[in-house]
């Protein structure tokens, strides 16, 4: 087990009715003027933006409003509101919405009293040492951002896609998780928020640190949570109990619970990353296509680490004398799941043309190699896994 | 599942080496003079104090200190603490030690800024508003109040044993936890520490609440990590590895991770605080014998439980004809485990005769029944349950 610090101070209000208490929470946490900030029409469908403004008005909060995030939020909408805080004081930044709506709320709170380009948190090598405090009504399970100290921007100028150099000032002052508001997401994208939480667990759990037991164990389970709980999920869209596991899970899955005391990979993310900036495709979609790739690739690296993914998490029979069809058959349930809650798990399937690879791969050679730690991930490596995905 | 709050802003600072951060960390939660908080001579013999000191002096902190905690904290030093950090002008509490001096550490910090008794938050009914804040360096992987926002305190006057009504305020601002400190615990005290975390895991897993997936596959993989090192960390005194699996699951099984969501019941350790309080057992030697007889008294409660139990965290294989059997293997493994790390499975064992069992239910009754919630047991469902454990 490696050394690690662990750092959590989000204060978490889950359950049914929560969103009331939004504006007390602004209160605690010190806000006086908030900037409301989400994507399109759905938080106005479903009840949540009213709900919350009605909790603020309550608590005697004014707020303004910067509505079009974007799925993989854009830099442009970042300026502006770095801007719109400056310009009317904003001192707190509540987003409702997804990964996106508080990946956004995250880099504008970062931009406000920073002096420089926000994009230094993200290109660059700076680390954000101040923020304005970010609260979040969640409304998809999915990215973890709720608790996690992580945002991811695309910068407009040149298609790049980047996560910030974490800090504690990142992370959320409070997340409210209501599993009712995910009740109205399409089938698609909860099976998209779906994959995403289950790639922040495999990033963090094919690993080269040895003896990380506890974390290895906590990781399984969050797996099978979610696999247990996904197909009531995605299919029955009122079932408050299988959304509920799958928020909460979709939570622990990115707070770093589950990575502390190794060595982390991240290279599928980074792959897909380019899949998302080039090709616009929902982040879960081009994870459900580059991870299972990246996985065969790299599975005789470590077989008895796969072996124990397939045992422990797709509750395959250990075939003692050849683990590694063991663990060849737990990718491939891995696969075929995904492919039960309707994600496409080829680059054609998500309208990505094979004769794209080579763009792909120069454009995040643009950003550098090597991708991940489990395995290095070069150039011809990224080749061949979306070869292997195409 | 229940609607719940989590929050747990406690910074955790793991690994070997971790205690020379701790004057930075007192630094970074804003203490300028500290008291240091301990129990007897074995922070100095194992050479934690020292490093402490050392830092403490790096970072030009002033200090004073007060040794003599002993298990099962008395009032008596947290008043004397109190006194001293008023008249002193601590503003920072840093126990060293295990549960008994960061409970010690907690209570005066609570205190210090309180003009009534401290008594109130525990025997009585006032919750904790504010408190200097509080720091520990972690040396016994027991109690897990290292990232609890509970507290354990026995009354002199009338033995009266009671944990505070807890707050975020009680929560420790950091924690520093080096495994290599844990080395030098006796085995039998290890033990004990094992067993305290188990049942914390236990009270908060035997619930009248359905749907909580999440948290009980939670709590079932930290007692299989529990389980699977203990054999090592109880007899491989000087192991890096099992302690810190058995370190860290410690924590995590008492921030109330593994509670969320759900009813929890707490009846053993109600129980076992009369059995502390009146003879003065090690806490976790008492739970080892309170609470497999409290399980065999409740079985026939919710028998598809304590199968799930038997099944997932002990590894039976269910008897789908007879699921009554699997659970009771089930707590009958719980007890061989017990026994196999050296802990006392019954009253006589402890030391503890079987005439005092009326004075035992007796004494709970001054403070009030019914405990529990799993099954409400009040002085009859007592008696019975510790003539289980005679």
């Amino acid at each position: 087990m490696l050394n690690f610090d662990f750092h959590t101070p989000t204060y978490f209000d889950f359950g049914d009715g929560a969103e009331k208490n939004v504006g007390k929470l602004v209160r605690l946490f010190g806000g006086t003027k908030v900037l409301l900030h989400y994507g399109g029409g759905s938080v106005k469908r479903n009840g949540v933006y009213d709900a919350v403004v009605s909790s603020l008005n309550e608590a005697s909060l004014p707020f303004i409003e910067l509505g079009g995030v974007k799925p993989n939020p854009r830099s442009g909408l970042v300026y502006e509101g770095i801007e719109l805080c400056r310009r009317e004081g904003v001192d707190f930044v509540l987003a409702i919405g997804g990964g996106s709506s508080i990946d956004s709320a995250k880099a504008i709170a970062m931009g406000v009293p920073y002096d420089g380009d926000f994009w230094d948190f993200f290109g660059g090598t700076k680390t954000p040492e101040a923020a304005l405090p970010v609260g979040t009504v969640l409304t998809i399970a999915a990215a973890g951002s709720e608790g996690s100290y992580n945002a991811v921007i695309t910068l407009e100028d040149g298609n790049i896609k980047a996560g910030n150099n974490p800090s504690v000032v990142c992370r959320p002052k409070f997340s409210i998780m209501n599993p009712r508001y995910t009740f109205s997401l399409p089938p698609y994208q909860t099976a998209c928020g779906i994959t995403d939480m289950m790639a922040h667990i495999c990033e963090r759990y094919f690993t080269n640190t040895k003896n990380v037991d506890v974390t290895d164990r906590l990781s399984e389970v969050l797996l099978k949570t979610i696999i247990a709980n996904a197909p009531t999920a995605v299919n029955v869209p009122d079932d408050y109990d299988s959304h509920a596991e799958i928020m909460w899970a979709g939570m622990l899955a990115h707070n770093n619970l589950v990575g502390v005391g190794r060595e982390q990979d991240w290279s599928s993310h980074g792959m897909e990353h380019e899949l998302s900036a080039l090709f616009d495709v929902a982040h879960g979609a081009g994870l459900a296509v580059v991870m299972p790739a990246w996985m065969e690739f790299v599975v005789t690296h470590d077989i008895a680490r796969f072996a124990q993914f397939a045992v422990r998490v797709w509750g395959c029979d250990l075939d003692y004398a050849n683990p590694e069809k063991t663990a060849r058959e737990g990718i491939a349930r891995f696969k075929a799941f995904l492919r039960s809650i309707g994600m496409p798990i080829t680059l054609s399937e998500l309208g990505i043309p094979e004769d794209a690879i080579p763009k792909l791969v120069a454009h995040r050679a643009k950003i550098g190699f090597p991708l991940g730690s489990f395995v290095k991930i070069g150039a011809d490596e990224m080749t061949a896994i979306l070869n292997l995905a195409k």
